[in-house]
């Protein structure tokens, strides 16, 4: 299903880091025929490596968890903003893909997605001209959201001029929060908008980001609300689609999503679509914090006996050790995410050694420059210029964007693939 | 000059966001040849845009500063990563360009730049092959930094192995600071490897990265140590350089760096080599408090009677005012640096009105997320969907690597190039 998206922009460049050697620009298939394998130096290091079972054991275990509840899954697809991700996630069962801006939707859309849907409002010519192009396909199923009468009254008139129809969903918001209708008022001046301009908007449910709050109380208080809203618009006949979609969860709260719209009591009159993004790499900050009070409190996670594990590691070597408890790493914030706490080393390895082995619990990343890092050492400790180690990290999202092509390689470390990356 | 690289890695992709309607990938020239305008929304917002004529002031500006030292310009290729700006910057008179990674150095190489100083220890079997690829090109000239025997004997096995030659400058550092070696024992081993392995290294001179220490006494003690130790190792013929090398400056104390080599007396025993790199585009955060340091401070600088301007601002569109004093803004962590302050509202338009005005001083970024920023208005300012704001950015390094393809504009808003950027 690609179009209009020519070849050049389907291969892993010759030119990106975290790859090994290339003569030029390859396709994905050639480059598993070239055997790198990631302990051999076959890679020029920084890399973002992902590791192949981990995140087929995240895939199929987010999938599991999501069936648990008898809900749809549309995972967030800014996080890695790579096709053949969404491709694995979409074959593993999800319902569609969840993207933030026109550019990712076109992205989604070029590839082959059929089923998207914006978790943000459209605002601006460009921007509706790259949604309108895919929309008028009518394979393509694709909602996005709104909050205020004044967009509304914006996306009316461009689609309706071009004879296309356009799916939304009423954002839900909270004072203090994000976007989103903050009251009744607000919510009411919406609805007379897509009223108005129902020729071309089709209101199909509603939508919310509980991640705007921070305590479970409020979050839970936030979507009976939700719920509320929705059965009302239900029973008005307000919605168009049948089933309405109800819509929440980001990487943090899926369990507690899941939890209130499954108990919503909908029945069969609303379809309920979470959107979770993380969860496919996984990480050690607050994704991991997050899992862990999942494992504990939730019924269906705790029953599946096992949880996410981290599946992406930036990999560096030691470049220098000026002083006894310095290691200055080539790692910085030019290769990973440092908004959400510092990546931590999780292995080790010396180049011709036996395998790879746990990092000293010790090991502490200090501090981060544009590309480099400073690590932490015991003078006691054996650390040489060229050791390469595997750093776990904290915000998967802001990981990926810094990485055009991440390999992913087997249990031996050999690269089996490379997923290359469109932000 | 240039080889190996895929016609395909040459295009501006169709799928970059910040860019207008393109059919499929497509040249430079193409996209010139498209017309496009700002103001008239032909680009799809988030967008990061250039101005031409700013950016030619300050790349005129940096370098009149450099020639009035009668010093070196290699401009930090790694802030930009962009050939095309590379090309300005040496077309401008720069002497050679600097990067920090192996893989930095294949592009500009790729790219047809001949004179790179890599500011960085080159670590690892791919990252020598790629630099070993580029120096047997007898026209292309390289350094790099050691500062451990370790290193140099890596270093030394490759090249001669490969009947190379490696040309590389001692880094010398400080206690607390990042790479280099800090005292005369370190040295010692160092300058013994290197003798060791002088039938495949040639030390060249000295380099130090004046950035890691934050106040000015500190600044002038460590390079002044740094001219007496070129000094000395040009007086002990320890370098096979004629003139020797000595390399200092990151993008806020070049002033005090300049000041201090030319004063050092060097004669034409040493070349002084200086690396800022965030002039170009300039910032309103930590470099414009510098700037104002310098322009006070600086001799050369009040004599040219002006100063480094801002020439980068992420344009974004006004998405949701869900709140009288909340404007939430589409542009987030993915599109905009905010390690080193957060971005600050320098311009607003309304597509149609006459022309873009000055945006209140009282606009406050005061949150990203990762697609979205919010922006704190006063109740009575006329803020609404769709309005375009522009933003100034703190830290370019970080907002470059956001990017694949920036739009330059003139003073009309008339895009007549795009940039493209290989991180």
């Amino acid at each position: 299903m690609k179009s209009k998206c020519m070849a050049g922009e389907e291969l892993i460049g010759s030119l990106n880091k975290g790859v090994g050697a290339l003569a030029q620009a390859a396709t994905e298939e050639e480059i598993a025929e070239l055997r790198w394998n990631l302990l051999k130096e076959d890679i020029s290091l920084p890399a973002a490596i992902l590791y192949r079972d981990r995140i087929e054991h995240n895939l199929r275990w987010m999938q599991r968890f999501i069936d648990g509840y008898g809900v749809r899954l549309a995972p967030h697809g800014k996080t890695t903003m790579a096709p053949k991700l969404f491709d694995m996630q979409l074959e593993g069962g999800a319902w569609g893909m969840t993207l933030a801006t026109a550019p990712q939707v076109r992205v989604a859309y070029e590839h082959g997605i059929r089923r998207v849907l914006m978790a943000n409002q459209l605002v601006g010519k460009q921007n509706m001209r790259i949604v309108a192009e895919a929309v008028a396909n009518p394979e393509f199923e694709f909602y996005c959201l709104v909050d205020s009468a004044a967009n509304v009254d914006r996306l009316g008139e461009y689609f309706l001029e071009r004879g296309l129809r356009l799916k939304v969903l009423l954002e839900l918001g909270v004072k203090g929060g994000r976007c989103g209708v903050r009251d009744e008022e607000q919510l009411g001046r919406v609805m007379q908008a897509v009223h108005h301009w129902r020729d071309a908007i089709d209101l199909c449910g509603v939508e919310l980001y509980e991640g705007v709050l921070k305590d479970e109380d409020s979050i839970r208080a936030f979507l009976r609300a939700a719920c509320h809203t929705t059965n009302w618009m239900v029973q008005e006949r307000l919605v168009k689609r049948k089933p309405a979609l109800i819509s929440g969860a980001g990487s943090a709260w899926y369990d507690v999503v899941a939890e209130e719209f499954a108990a919503a009591g909908f029945g069969d009159a609303v379809e309920i679509v979470l959107r979770p993004g993380c969860y496919l790499t996984h990480d050690v900050g607050n994704y991991e914090v997050q899992q862990q009070r999942i494992l504990k409190s939730n019924p269906i996670a705790r029953e599946m006996r096992s949880g996410l594990v981290p599946a992406l590691h930036i990999w560096a070597y030691v470049q220098s050790v000026p002083e006894p408890e310095l290691a200055v790493v080539g790692m910085g914030k030019r290769d990973v995410a440092f908004d959400s706490g510092l990546p931590r080393a999780a292995m080790r390895y010396r180049p011709g050694s036996a395998g790879p082995s746990a990092a000293p619990a010790h090991w502490e990343t200090t501090k981060l420059m544009d590309q480099h890092g400073y690590m932490r050492v015991a003078a006691s400790d054996d650390v040489r210029v060229g050791d390469m180690i595997a750093f776990n990290i904290s915000h998967p999202c802001l990981t990926f964007d810094k990485w055009r092509a991440l390999a992913i390689v087997d249990e031996k470390y050999d690269v089996v693939g490379v997923v290359k990356t469109y932000f």
